[in-house]
């Protein structure tokens, strides 16, 4: 077996009892609803052309070796392109970034077409330039859950381009990275933060 | 096979080739450092006593079935208690409980000795009053990632205090949730919003 290939299923348990105490969707969103998240774009190619997708569930779960985890929704017209791609970016974004965010997450539009100046890299995926950090990876593992899919990516490369992960803000000594919470962007900064 | 028992082991690539393209994990903590996050503390029980870990990893993956995941390191004491319970509860934390983040993120010691009122629920798992929402889910999934252990967990029961997800922020029209980045605290609210 490959570990490319690797597919595991995960669903709810199939006992009547099991179902009856499930969290209704609409419970489940609204406990969530609390939950702020950094916001990050992948971009892919598996042959049929780019994609570009904002998420908010980029984990970082490995370091050694490094591994990092997203899901995608089936909703998303990206997720299929994404799903059986061998490659990815995931571009992790910053305030400044706001228009890629919003470019990613719009239905309808060709993402490309009026994008922001983009290119391939040698290898073949797409990637914002404005983007100040992305890292590409292998997909090594997808996990069906419910109507999303978990990918696991394995880390091959990264960029950290002049002007990413320095300071942004002029009132903060550090990068002011954009967060996505209830509908809403946020930047953080030295107002943002708790005295410690 | 049970659903409840499914464990996958996620690896990088074993080929020669594959390895010397993997990104360092110092480069790989260095992408990462940008990358903003909502805070958890995830608790647990699995008959050896109770535990409690925070977490920046914890993510919404499909609603219908709801299901989250997140990931635990194997360094923390917490881990294998967590990964080795049948179901666990997801605190999602606003700025006011900095305390209980603090709690779960610091080692060496009893952290439900001198920690803030919990109790038990009827199901035997440690819950922490002062958290507005908290999620009690099944573990349905582990997948072995490196160092770390990616939990799928189907919600089972959920709860919204009063209190919790309803301003906090006097200035704000929306709750506080509470944002870590790069070893800080944040706090967010009309002070970190980006206007539309």
């Amino acid at each position: 077996m490959t570990i490319h290939s690797q597919t595991a299923k995960v669903q709810a348990p199939a006992t009547a009892a099991h179902f009856a105490d499930s969290l209704s969707s609409g419970d489940f969103k609204a406990a969530f609803r609390n939950h702020a998240a950094g916001v990050s774009l992948i971009t892919a190619d598996d042959g049929s052309g780019p994609v570009a997708l904002t998420a908010t569930s980029v984990i970082s779960v490995s370091a050694e070796p490094p591994l990092l985890v997203f899901s995608v929704s089936a909703q998303s017209s990206s997720s299929a392109t994404i799903t059986s791609s061998d490659t990815v970016v995931v571009h992790l974004l910053e305030a400044g970034q706001l228009e890629l965010a919003q470019l990613g997450a719009t239905s309808g539009i060709d993402r490309f077409a009026q994008a922001p100046e983009w290119s391939r890299l040698v290898t073949g995926e797409p990637v914002f330039h404005a983007a100040p950090v992305w890292i590409r990876g292998r997909i090594i593992s997808r996990m069906d859950a419910g109507t999303s899919t978990v990918i696991a990516v394995h880390a091959l490369q990264s960029n950290v381009s002049e002007g990413g992960n320095v300071p942004t803000d002029a009132d903060s000594p550090e990068p002011a990275p954009l967060v996505y919470h209830n509908r809403t962007w946020h930047r953080l900064g030295s107002h943002s933060r708790i005295p410690a």
